[in-house]
């Protein structure tokens, strides 16, 4: 994909963590930069970046790495994108693209927009990938592929920076998608944020039990709760920012989510099977669609990992 | 392990789904039994055993099937197990051990209990140990490996047969915990029950929305609900009576999540940053300690599975 790619001159990582990293090695693989410019506010990880050769240049100044860029990605977690946004703005060329990667697309673009001027391009991007792990030393190259990665052009955006987002993503293996930044965040919020919302809730929960001590959750948890922990091993910072950041879609996910569980709950205390039968029923098909769209395989994982290929589908 | 076991003369399965049929995999490669009797309600299922040679001798009737066992293990839905014990009481061979493989404890002890006679030594165990797969092409012999088996012994249960029994699943690799069936219970809700209740809800949840379609949340699966939708592809029938057979801890453990959840969605609404930040970091601990127990990895697993190894801890 990247032969046909004409790269940019310069692009501006500002924030080197998991996805600004994955972002670095796929420039650096597949020549979409002639030169990398990496700004964090943290000179530890500054360090640690240029250590790793992420990038060309290293900047302590988020202006310093913006000057000359012809793309610019703000990879810093949500909460932070409007005073960055507002430390750059005075510095960036003319006719630059600035996307980000935030997880929520409505208030990015409330944040970032009264600040930029009038003569660059605004495309804001989510790509739909990460680990539990964060910081320089977690990204690599194959983050992006095969993962989706949702552009949300506001209103006048021009057509081709959008175009040219697109063959960026794309060349890092991305699928690219674009749709409203209102509807992204609906989205998001039934397929990520609430999942993670409750499984750091349930982590919670049992941390907190006197009648099972913390020990016997973490001894016997292979049997479902473990993979909630993984969930629940996401970085914090990030994920305060979503939550606070998507509150409304959130909020209204949410209490679809409980009203809910709270029919599960009467049918488990009144003994209706038949409901409970029924919803286990339904959820298998979802599981159906989700391995034949290619986005999971039908591995057994629970116990141990990917050792065992699947026979059948039970 | 094996070699030190001393092989039971007969072994009855009742029912060959996952947990018999992988049993039955390891009777064989480990020599623990000189004889498999297998039985299971459908004729075509003891077909299917019979034609992967899961056993030795194969019976539509359990009676048939027990009849000369000293060691008889009943393999099918909590729900069954009571109807089942009822069936087989009167065949059984005096000293013979009768344990069963379910995921609840208290009431298959009530269940089955009644139906035994004194002569017998009943001894409840639960195998935690699974795959989102179920019948008899399921099984493998890898599947206890490593995983925990606890026993349940009642009020009175002989030592000799509650020792026979550890041997026997540490030959099939478990490693093996004794306690009561009602602890039992109360950490298999926290650990497994709710987790499966959580995780069936969100998928059907998700399913019913009107403003995000079920292809689209097929296609975004991979940010986090499509680990959820792995959990609810469970066994709807095996479920359906796990909670039916625990609804006490089950509702006394919903209650406490319902709680929790609730005033993290007061935090989301009233933008308390600071208990979100607070109880994200608080998991991420528990998570650390759950590798280091040796339950899980900490290969980041988000997007598509085990290729990448992690290089740090985030």
């Amino acid at each position: 994909m990247a032969e046909a790619f004409q790269p940019f001159s310069r692009v501006a990582l500002i924030g080197i963590g998991l996805i600004g990293s994955s972002l670095a090695h796929n420039m650096k693989a597949h020549g979409l930069a002639q030169h990398i410019a990496i700004t964090t506010r943290r000179a530890e990880t500054l360090k640690r970046a240029e250590a790793l050769d992420l990038g060309d240049s290293y900047h302590l100044e988020a202006a310093d790495a913006v000057a000359g860029a012809d793309l610019v990605i703000l990879c810093v977690p949500v909460g932070s994108v409007g005073a960055v946004t507002k430390e750059i703005a005075a510095s960036l060329a003319p006719g630059a693209i600035v996307s980000d990667v935030g997880s929520v697309k409505a208030s990015v673009v409330k944040a970032m927009q009264p600040h930029l001027p009038e003569n660059v391009h605004f495309v804001p991007a989510h790509p739909i990938a990460g680990t539990e792990q964060s910081g320089p030393d977690a990204g690599f190259l194959e983050l992006f592929e095969r993962r989706w990665c949702i552009l949300t052009p506001v209103e006048g955006s021009d057509e081709t920076a959008v175009e040219r987002l697109k063959a960026f993503w794309t060349a890092c293996g991305s699928d690219v998608e674009v749709m409203s930044a209102e509807h992204h965040d609906l989205v998001l919020a039934i397929v990520s944020h609430v999942p993670h919302l409750i499984a750091y809730n349930i982590v919670g929960t049992a941390a907190d039990l006197e009648k099972v001590t913390e020990s016997e959750v973490v001894k016997f948890s292979a049997s479902g709760f473990r993979d909630f922990t993984r969930i629940a091993a996401s970085d914090p910072t990030m994920w305060r920012d979503v939550f606070l950041n998507n509150r409304e879609a959130v909020l209204e996910m949410l209490g679809r989510f409980s009203e809910d569980l709270a029919s599960l709950q009467r049918a488990i205390r009144w003994g209706d099977g038949d409901s409970l039968f029924e919803l286990f029923s339904r959820t298998r098909k979802i599981r159906r669609e989700i391995i034949e769209a290619g986005q999971d395989t039908a591995s057994p994982d629970f116990g141990r990992g990917p050792k065992h290929e699947v026979k059948q589908e039970g």
